[in-house]
């Protein structure tokens, strides 16, 4: 396979149940991003207030040494991509995000940096989903309805953040989240998705995949048994298999 | 307002726990399509095995009186819709639902229909999605990309099926139904969301709404505070009023 610059964490959720923003990533967002980067550009419109919503990403990106430039305050979104060191893009609704960075011209040009200049790309929940090929298999109510569902493409996978095991207990009829999946995995051609419970994140390294985190991941793979995947488990064949 | 032929049943769910399928709206059933309508035209589209699907519909439907005739078996379906003496579109994944209903160009057909001619219409759960402005308020996994959004607009609202209230003892950090209804109210000119619990359904005839069922609904209004609605309960301000 190619070689690739392509650095990628891709975390399910920004906070876990009882922690602050970020909290429970906060060590592995310092081992990503390193001390050489200095500013990281900050992508807010997967919520509909990007300054309150930068301002909490800002305060507590400072407290691991990252200063943040958010692009809804840039002059030029597009430039601001061309300039990141690193980019961290939050999480919120899935459409809205992929509409905005449809709308700011910004797919091909994130997904040029990171895959071409090796620029460090961190996603939390919709940011995740959108690093994938793509949105199909997010939680999101469809608010806005985006040019395509197809996303940055910076794996040949999809995720699903926030996965949930199905609750015995419950007397609700909705879809279980396994239901959804599988439903997906009967159209045609659909690739494989990788259940991020919350507590858990991807690292990708060039061609290689980590699971971290304190969760396990469930794998579906349309055709496949679905397999249960420990933290630290290399789940590298995701990227190198045809999926 | 102009005097409208319009007949609908919206039922949120196909199945409540613990019960058979439309078991527990069986008797509304039987009262909306009487005994004047013979044959009902189903829809099967939400579902990927459509054979099974058309088979667990047509046996319920005949133990209530009615033949089935599925719009998936006929040679034309536009044709069928056109023949329809009452129409069901049966649950699943709205997103397939609506796609499949655009690729048969179904959409105004049905419109038509039951606007214009006052073929009584039953929508369960996916199916009472399309009746509405849009699918926006779905639940559903976005496993297929629809043309658009926009669905049948038999009502000028859109629903939320399967509406679930807040679990207090739960851990999970995923949006929960009202958060998501809410952030589709922070988008401009968006219309009203009728979140009907499982059990619940809306039986519309002309410019008169009543909620029927065993549970309350919940109605979100852009820029209002949310309300509670008994079963029973005369929601026709929600046919009348500009949403
Ligand atoms: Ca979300
Ligand atoms: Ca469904």
């Amino acid at each position: 396979p190619v070689r690739m610059k392509r650095r990628l964490l891709l975390v399910s959720n920004s906070t876990v149940h009882g922690g602050g923003y970020l909290e429970h990533c906060q060590q592995q967002i310092k081992d990503f991003f390193g001390p050489q980067v200095k500013r990281i550009l900050f992508v807010p419109y997967a919520l509909h207030n990007q300054d309150s919503y930068t301002k909490t990403a800002r305060d507590k990106l400072k407290t691991l040494g990252y200063e943040v430039d958010s692009v809804h305050e840039a002059a030029d979104p597009v430039e601001a991509v061309r300039q990141a060191e690193g980019i961290f893009i939050g999480g919120g609704n899935t459409f809205r995000l992929l509409k905005a960075l449809y709308d700011h011209n910004l797919v091909t040009e994130i997904k040029n940096r990171v895959l071409q200049d090796g620029v460090p790309y961190m996603g939390s929940s919709a940011g995740s989903n959108v690093a994938t090929v793509s949105i199909n298999t997010t939680n999101d109510m469809p608010i806005v309805y985006p040019p395509t569902f197809s996303a940055i493409g910076l794996v040949p996978f999809n995720i699903n953040p926030h996965y949930l095991d199905p609750d015995p207990n419950s007397k609700h009829m909705g879809e279980t989240r396994e239901q959804r999946i599988l439903q997906y995995h009967e159209e045609p051609d659909t690739p494989s998705v990788l259940g991020l419970r919350e507590g858990s994140m991807l690292l990708v390294e060039g061609n290689q995949a980590t699971l971290l985190g304190s969760t396990k991941a469930r794998l579906f793979q349309r055709g496949k048994p679905t397999t249960e995947h420990d933290p630290g488990s290399d789940l590298s064949f995701l990227l190198t298999d045809a999926q």
